[in-house]
């Protein structure tokens, strides 16, 4: 589909749907972007580096219940910039009077999961548009009230799903749409991440050190830990999800119809406490039961016909692999193994490395901006993300990875709460679209502009 | 656990439920094996080949409705050993004069899938041992006639589940009984196996060649197809489920609780058809509507809070993988990347290659028998099981895959169908120990002796 084509197509979806009648009338000037971030701990620090490269954002507030956090990110604001961002520092509610006081277009939200659907909806409300780090969701209402915010206020939101953009998986999605893969069949995908030195930490250091968390935790540990402590299902089931998604293209002609899950025993993370030199049975943490199974496996099933099989494994020792998997008619892709088949170009029943197709078939999006993604988080990926949101924002063209993603993805997690607590019973996905997915058009990166 | 404590332990519990009180009675002279076959089409061949290279074996009797595949056999056996087995071709039901001849102390069953049930049962009534091919059953009531007969004729019966001896999967095996992976925590395994030319020939060779199954194909084709046409489940499940139901003890200490699947759409078969340079959309075969899903994937769960992960996908070009995975908390193996992880061993999140390991801890029974096993079928697993089942039979042991084992993997073929019937509900594993399995031990290849 031609970028023109698409325009046109998607002026005639949204005149019948009017999602976004007057797109961004707040943004006054198109050519540079006033942007607040809500929380600049380690992730929200990680894309205010990458804001500062860019020519067409200006930093003008920062929100954080930590003043340490806050000022660190001024002062490289102000190295940077030369402007001097303003501060939001008085307690958890602050990034309300930042939202109302009228200094920025957009937001980027990098605070703990439970914070994003109020605060996005308190920005759209201001018709601030929100960029949002990736999470699941508690509620399904709470995903709701997201797509009403968009919806009523006419106000974009982003979902900053970054692996989306990771190098061989747009490759992939650039071979999937050139039908080498023929039509989709089966697809895997998840979160398989070692995260015990992220879940526990002695207080000062990033990643580990001890087996301290809550309020003796620093960073991520602080807050991420208690969801492990009370929650059984993916708690984080985007990373995964999102490049699935739009390869089967969810909201867009297809959607997920139901998610069945099961949880194994939980062991690692007691075992995590109990095994550390700064543990051991006598340590308070050691007499916590921990609710989430060590490995949440998902079923989902889609209007289509596809099935997707998605892993949340971060309580024992592995390596790092999101597991990816793609498998059509005429071919399979897994990452895990780095390996490609692809009937009549392949030896017949052998695997071939991935690398050479990768590289072949590399998004145009990948070949032209390769030079400022290096460098960039997660292997270039971060750069992607906040790039598409900017000019997506410019253009005042559709988000990328929209309200409905994200609405569908975080629903992952407590859908498959559910179905633990149920034994592995299905569970209905609900329709975020209110059946506009049988119109919509696919929008994620089908060029080179962002 | 030593070979002579768990003899010790197995009388105990022999005594104490009674199974085999006068394990074969009917096999006279225990130095042989008067052994007869029923079905010598491809696999019954490779088997019959394998059983003529033992001296401890007498091949007296053969089964087949095939005449040609009956004198070949026949033909095989006077050359090799001299003396000449009878045949019984006369009819599908001729296996029970071969039964009631008195001439076999053992059978062999290589047919197709339908009939497996039928014949060890009519086998067992005689008291004679069965070793019989896998398969999936078609209801859960031929899973019990089977266990029923075993327990009231106090006959052996052995489920020739080759891959549970595959060497990686045994030296595996071996490093979970030495804790290198601690508690097992998630499993997963499959059935990953392009067989469009395996369910289609031309009707005269094995393998592909034409588009043609049923009455017009040829071996497999003539009734393996059918399957795929008429139902939707994980038709063929034991080859992954075998060795993950011995690392985890699967009714000795452990049972399956529920499962629960779910299928994709069907392209693959009528694809083929289609595509096929013998078929096209004007060949017949091009109507039919092909039931099972393209890939099919299954939940299990089990009392001891494992989950486990089982894929049948069969219709796609893909290269062949079961797709292994063994998870503990110390460590991970999976055999799609050949690779091992283990806390403290391996560096630091990074996958190792898992040659090394496989080698250092190679199973004694490999070790052992590794010159008799090369050259044998299926990378020498097929001496494994053969010799499995007659060591164990002329020692009066028990049967290191059993009835148990058997019924509760092919139950899953229709668990999966019922569960995809009704949307992914999951379904109640019957026990078909009835309460043994929490006495119950592990038997399964504990030294070098089978």
């Amino acid at each position: 589909m031609k970028r023109r084509n698409f325009i046109k197509d998607s002026a005639i979806t949204a005149s019948t749907f009017s999602v976004f009648p007057n797109i961004l009338s707040s943004v006054s000037d198109m050519s540079s972007v006033r942007l607040g971030f809500i929380g600049v701990g380690a992730r929200g620090m990680e894309t205010l580096e990458l804001a500062l490269r860019r020519k067409d954002i200006v930093v003008t507030a920062i929100c954080d219940i930590d003043t340490i956090h806050a000022e660190k990110a001024k002062k490289l604001v102000e190295e940077n910039q030369g402007n001097r961002p303003v501060l939001f520092t008085s307690g958890p509610y602050d990034f309300e009077n930042m939202l109302s006081a009228g200094t920025v277009d957009a937001v980027i939200i990098s605070t703990p999961w439970e914070w994003h659907t109020i605060m996005s909806v308190a920005a759209l409300k201001q018709k601030i548009a929100v960029g949002c780090e990736v999470a699941g969701a508690a509620s399904i209402e709470e995903c709701w009230q997201v797509v009403r915010a968009v919806e009523d206020y006419h106000t974009p939101f982003m979902i900053l799903e970054n692996v989306c953009y990771r190098r061989d998986v747009m490759a992939v999605l650039n071979m999937a749409r050139k039908n080498m893969f023929g039509e989709l069949i089966h697809l895997e995908g998840g979160y398989q991440h070692d995260l015990r030195e992220v879940k526990f930490n002695n207080g000062q250091q990033l990643y580990g050190g001890g087996v301290e968390f809550g309020d003796n935790g620093y960073s991520e540990a602080k807050w991420r830990t208690l969801h492990s402590v009370h929650r059984n299902g993916d708690l984080y089931p985007t990373h995964g999800i999102g490049p699935i998604s739009n390869l089967l293209h969810i909201n867009r002609g297809n959607r997920f119809t139901t998610l069945s899950s099961m949880a194994s025993k939980s062991r690692g993370l007691h075992n995590h406490i109990v095994q550390h030199s700064q543990g051991g049975l006598d340590h308070p943490n050691s007499k916590i039961k921990f609710k989430l199974g060590d490995v949440v496996v998902s079923f989902i099933q889609t209007q289509n016909e596809e099935t997707i099989v998605l892993t949340h494994d971060t309580n024992l020792p592995r390596p790092y692999s999101l597991g990816f998997r793609v498998q059509g008619t005429k071919g399979i892709w897994m990452d895990i193994n780095k390996s490609i088949y692809l009937e009549g170009m392949s030896p017949s029943h052998k695997w071939e490395t991935a690398e050479t197709y990768l590289k072949e078939f590399e998004h145009p999006l990948w070949k032209k901006y390769e030079s400022d993604a290096s460098g960039s988080g997660h292997g270039g990926m971060d750069f992607f993300v906040l790039n598409a949101f900017i000019e997506a924002l410019k253009n005042k063209e559709p988000m990328p990875l929209d309200v409905y993603d994200h609405a569908t993805w975080a629903a992952i997690t407590c859908l498959s709460e559910q179905s633990i607590q149920q034994g592995g019973m299905p569970q209905e996905f609900p329709d975020f679209t209110n059946g506009k997915w049988m119109k919509r058009k696919p929008v994620f990166a089908l060029d080179d502009r962002y």
